[in-house]
């Protein structure tokens, strides 16, 4: 396992290709270093007392110790462990780890490339244990790219006016690929060590160009990385841990890019007969990160939960009992969707590969319920804190020699707790649900991994209506085949099972 | 193990103790057998292929294969079966079992009998497992009777102007106790073998006449059950297994009785120092009856969700985004409470006893939920269906000579789908949603087990939000003892342990 | 004006048409009387110094003093006067007063039958003035029967398989028209002197056969009444006005039915010319019975929070601050409701047949608040009352000299209450939310005058995005043509107006 | 009427007595420049065409026509213009008008200055008429200072450790009163004329200093405005009117500020007779203010709306059944705040004084329902917005030399819309909604005029919940006094009477 230092040395290496604006930018403006302060915690746990044996896993490639985050699931207890390391981390910088794109990438890439070679014979998954193997001695950083520009709405990938909507493969030569597009609401790339680039959707034979999957380093030939941080300026005097994380969102931009062979992970340009398993990595990455959010969900609900329960404190309502009412549901929200996570884990089953996949139907309620429940969330900590988290004069104010002693004087509270604690926790709720930062942490809580939207149209995809009409059907008398009730669930294992045969069939009959 | 028929001549031969309106009728009442077709599925799926493995048990305390019903939980895996098996059941009558509190009131004594021996030295833990065991080995059905009529609510027990508004001691002697008071709101007792008397809430030193608990056949001397079923009267021609089946609620009126001692498990009025086992036992028995309720809460979801889907089929509109969303919503639902069981099975303890009970914020937060939804769920089926559910005009007029034929033809919908099967899936919604049964449901799934109200009060009560501060605390700066998270939960062992040790060091004291 | 007992005396002279499952039952059949109670109030109010100024109205047509329950709706005062009457008879009768549907279908048939004359030159609107005064001067009570079995919902009209599917003209006569089919979900048509029969969708050129509408007796020879009444069984000792209430709602078979000339209304079969204003005349209706639920929604949802402000009294728990929350929301969607209402009627405008219409958007909003609120507050209800609403026992168990005295004694709750009083509150809350009467209010509250569903549709259909979008297209620099701000609403009138023109130029074209 | 410009000259004369952090900059400083944007709005529209006929009205004190922010509502038509107003110009805005709290606490203090007067004889109404009279000829911007910080909540004034925790006045002389104390959480006050100072609760007969109103001038001598701006960093090239508005927020510190006798309104200090007067001030503003909030609530709403569905259609989703199922109830939310106000506009009552007073349940009800769902509409805006409108990169990656091109290039979507108006709209959504002005939004949509908790404490307050009960009595035949129901509302008017009544009599008692 490496160190922070380790990485942000590499970092530092790393040629510029980042802008800001219209600015061009080195791995060290300060603007970036938020985001990197989280990546930290990834490191710094991993090697601490108290976390290794969550934030450590063993590598069932080579058997050394790696940083969890770069861990294939080999049973339901890493499920678990990666959930509780998540939520663990996520108390640790008040919400989003931003590591979890890499290792739900990996676990993605490690099931649909061994299913593409079993059923038509390609050697992906050989070729992606390798560049694993890379990725665990490193101890890397990922990006995951996924979400393309996707133009019309209304069009799949081949009938854009601008082919160039979703990221497709312009040319196959001997030793690689050209490619050219762009991918957008990406997090963390700009302090990421690799980007591994997904297809967003189903692809039809027609959009075969466009089944693509690699990894690439971030500061790579044509790559370009058009920036937007966001992060808090830190108060001087009164300083706190949450004012100095941060994130940045990147539209990655693909200026016809050369991708070596042996960082091609799927390529429906080269060979149409991978296409299909275009839109089952693009599934099986979000149904990956859709179960991490169990793990970061929880953590951001109790991060706010804990933020609701000091300031009633502060506020002195904490004993009221509609105060009482909305925190406890904040706690119940984080416990539910945890609990999704968990029975996830539980039902989750070994794919092919000797990956193991979660349970989807509960994975998706979970995150659903995260999704939908959000802004509610916000809502909550708003009401006990009252409008001094909007209002609140900026720090100067209270450290000035003219002034700073009466803005002092009026921010006391309960009188127990120490003006600057008060000035400190609504000066970290204004963080947490005022600034910038919160604008985002909304927008990605409700959309991230997938909004609620495509948690339903997942989960319908995947539960047997039939079966589940049995049950009233039984009871009011009509015809019914009951039988003793198995969640009516179509699995992944299922599905790619299914597929591979037909895929095999097909390959027969084209012999 | 015995059969429904061991079970049904059993009743039959109880002196006739049940009052409905103002007539007194016998076991063999016809408004009673819709309940008995509930408990006889108990039986049935513990002697069948299918349904043995999840209904039966093995007993601790003989080794014997025992009805599930009859079982003291072992470890996480009896509590996951007993779940398991609320679910499976509850498919199969379209909603409560009714056989739970058996199983919830005995686990519920199993615990608190052995804590209440050690702290103080009697021997109610020896006592309950002879009952135990006849009760095992008789396959009995039991009734929980727990809340009182409470008088004035703002009045402790011992406040009230009547003293008996909750049942009380009112006479101590050498082989048994005299009770005198009332149970209400208790379901099954006019069809069930035993009834098993609790306390409803703490009981303070004042109160110690009322901190009681015992065991008597439902046909006990002095015992009148004021019973109010509810029933569906069948159709004839179209009858649906739904419309078979009722519930019957309960006065149960304790006019001076007898309990002789073999069948006293608590009695604060002969010992005062037993009084404050009285608030634990209510409690625990709440506690096991709301785990169960993520069993059976789900199963209610699910007959509804399947409703749901059926009649959205004949409707024609089960494509529609806003129907594959709503059902996708009772589905989520159905599984998040499920998964608040399973995790709660999960983290769950083993008592002094060796009784194994669930973790308490799960299971109060996935019972919540459930209680919360339930007026929704409705909502959902009642949207779905359309007004024909509660405007089906009656079974007669569609078997009419005189005008059958035109009403069938105008029920006509999905060509698919025989019109009888129309009027089976409509009738059988009205059954379920629309009847005074529905309505039953509906407030049962809104209070059974306690109301969202006393699910909020019992997490607050367990949950320390000192420690869940830290997480904010550590992110605003203020000095903070942020730990790894681990739930900051007080568990009932914990709870119990600290008190036995109050009680020792006080009975030290008093020596 | 006519009194109730002239009503009544018309019904018991009315010919036998009424089935009750298969029994053929008259107009004095026990379980019809709960539902003349409730049309009861509508005359006895009319005709009392208290309600008489709401209750009563002036003809347009004649300048007599005419039950309002009859009146076309001259202004914004006659809107606001029908808004507060429903709601003030609401009160009286505990939830729906029944007679709504008449005087929406008259209005709606005055609007539409002159604008069929303008547009066309048919000569409907005078025979509706002649209709009109002879239901204004006979007082007369009647039912909208709109809704038909709509067979296979996916298809229209003509293309269903059974063509009778959709009521339908067969024969179109000199002396008037034979029609066939059916209208199901039916209100209070066994106890109304007319039905008035309205399509229930727009029709297109092939569905000519089904634009119809027309008025007829409700014991006419061929018409079939399938009846299902709901009902509550009166306690005998501690009665109950509401338990006199009830309701029937009914499949009306047609069964080769002739309609005279001067009661048709429409008849796209004799002149498919009139096709067209099927629609305008299925939405009119919809409107006006929607607006009248902006009156008699608050009406039912202050009887709630009576009855959960009265409970909650009983059970000692007013003072609450979740009690006090819970009904102050019960009591704001009331007011909400209401005021949409009141601000349909301030934005309404005059048809140019001079009916006044409320307006669209305010009503369907309105409207749809209170259908999505429903099953939310029968919640509040049941959680304020406790489960005894669902278990309490029948009356003979209260007054049964063996055990009435003993069940009296356990309902005590607040000491300065009545036994009594508690009992007719449970039970009164009982037939509020628990009966079968309950479940039919629930389904009438969500779907009754069209669901949420239907109401979003239409204030979709109404309201112009593209003016709204111009807000925020000024706002973020996107050119724009903002204006000063009127509601982008498409009004009836507009509508009519439009399709009058085009009507018209087609006309001239085909001569 | 005055124009902005007169405004703003009367800015630049003001002494700086403001602190951003720790500078003290003039009224020139760029960073207000955002608010007087807004206020510029309020006088521009006075003088256009399509808006002075609602922007302006006629003094009652000199016939004069004025600025309707200046103005006292005489009738119902002058609470209708006012709430149309605001909605007007905050859709001209994008959201709060900031303006409306000079016409509050104006309406406000003719109330209750006229009342104190009648019922204790001071001659304070005479003062504010003249004040009024110089606040209308200038055509002057009021901020309304109301809210203490309160110190320990638990805590009334007089008891408060720090006796400052309220503004108070500590000295009375001849000419005038002395104050210290502090005023948190007010909006506008660095680019406003005046401050009106008003109480913030009940003040008891202890708390007699703390019963205090006044106005001064913003930049008096000893008055510090410790000030919070919010604005939004305007694109240079694709600039939107949007990103030039801002807000600011400050604590106002009255460091022992002299007040002339001219400009008192209220003085407990001087004279404990008037302390009662306190609370009715406090509760009238906030009355008014909640009123003014059923005007620029809606308008909020239709942003968000508008601005939802010009992102559906650039997002190609317009048409999805969800989406227009949120975006009308975005309208439909809209729609029943503004019907709320409406009726209480024409509910509303007038005054001794003259000044017309909206209704308080349906204010209430209508304020509080817009604060509740504030959250949920930020929710639908981001749902069909999608992530982008978070991670947008900057304007000048757009329109860099570099890399600008291909930046616009995949901001293509909707084949018909310029890729710069797609820039636009989602860097205007980020403005709206995931901005630091945004978080400021969401809080004073759920706060400002008081939180949804406060409407409920005011509703219940003014609800005579026995009226209400008779309805449920008069149903379940329990004795009642049923009456035609009219509101059971004690109105302002109402209480201010029977104060006035106690008042005298203790007055002529103590004679």
């Amino acid at each position: 396992m490496k160190t922070y230092d380790d990485y942000y040395q590499r970092l530092l290496k790393m040629k510029p290709n980042i802008y800001i604006g219209d600015e061009k930018v080195g791995r060290d403006d300060e603007r970036l270093k938020g985001g990197m302060r989280i990546i930290k915690e990834t490191f710094d746990c991993a090697h601490s007392d108290e976390y290794s044996d969550i934030c450590t896993a063993t590598s069932h490639l080579t058997g050394k110790t790696i940083n969890r985050f770069t861990h294939i699931h080999q049973n339901e207890e890493d499920l678990l462990k990666k959930q509780k390391m998540t939520r663990l981390l996520g108390h640790r910088v008040g919400g989003c780890i931003q590591r979890c794109m890499g290792i739900d990438s990996l676990n993605a890439l490690s099931v649909i490339t061994y299913e593409c070679d079993q059923a038509i014979g390609t050697e992906f998954y050989e070729r992606f244990k390798k560049y694993l193997e890379f990725f665990q001695d490193n101890d890397l950083v990922a990006s995951a790219a996924q979400t393309d520009p996707k133009g019309d709405r209304l069009k799949r990938p081949h009938e854009q006016e601008d082919p160039d909507q979703y990221l497709r493969v312009i040319e196959t030569r001997e030793d690689g690929i050209v490619v050219r597009g762009c991918k957008i609401n990406i997090t963390n790339t700009p302090y990421a060590d690799e980007m591994i680039v997904l297809p967003c959707r189903f692809m039809g034979p027609e959009d075969k160009d466009y089944a693509v999957a690699f990894a690439l380093p971030c500061d790579w030939e044509g790559v370009k990385l058009l920036t937007r941080p966001a992060y808090v300026k830190s108060p001087k005097k009164f300083g706190t841990p949450t004012a100095n994380i941060g994130d940045a969102e990147t539209f990655i931009i693909f200026d016809d890019v050369f991708v070596p062979k042996e960082r091609i992970f799927l390529n429906g340009h080269g060979d149409p007969r991978q296409t299909p398993y275009a839109g089952f990595l693009a599934l099986m990455f979000a149904h990956y990160h859709r179960h991490s959010y169990t793990g970061c969900k929880p953590a951001v609900t109790e991060v706010i939960a804990s933020a609701a329960a000091l300031v009633a404190e502060y506020n002195g309502i904490e004993k009221a009992s509609h105060v009482q009412d909305k925190i406890s549901h904040l706690i119940g929200a984080a416990e539910l969707v945890f609990a999704a996570g968990e029975s996830s884990a539980k039902h989750s089953e070994k794919s092919p590969s000797g990956t193991q996949i979660p349970d989807e139907i509960l994975t998706n309620a979970g995150r659903r319920f995260a999704g939908e429940m959000i802004y509610e969330e916000y809502k909550i900590l708003a009401d006990l804190s009252g409008g001094l988290i909007a209002t609140l004069p900026f720090e100067g104010s209270f450290t000035s020699e003219e002034v700073g002693e009466l803005a002092m004087k009026y921010l006391k509270r309960n009188p127990r707790v120490k003006p600057e604690n008060v000035y400190r926790c609504f000066k970290g709720i204004e963080t947490l649900a005022v600034s910038e930062l919160a604008g985002l942490m909304q927008v990605a809580g409700l959309h991230g991994g997938g909004s609620p939207q495509m948690e339903t149209i997942t989960m319908m995809m995947r539960y047997d209506l039939e079966k589940l009409k049995n049950i009233s059907k039984y009871l009011f008398g009509i015809k019914s085949k009951l039988r003793r009730y198995e969640r009516p669930t179509v699995t992944p294992r299922k599905q790619l099972e299914k597929f591979r045969k037909v895929m095999q069939a097909k390959l027969k009959r084209e012999q």
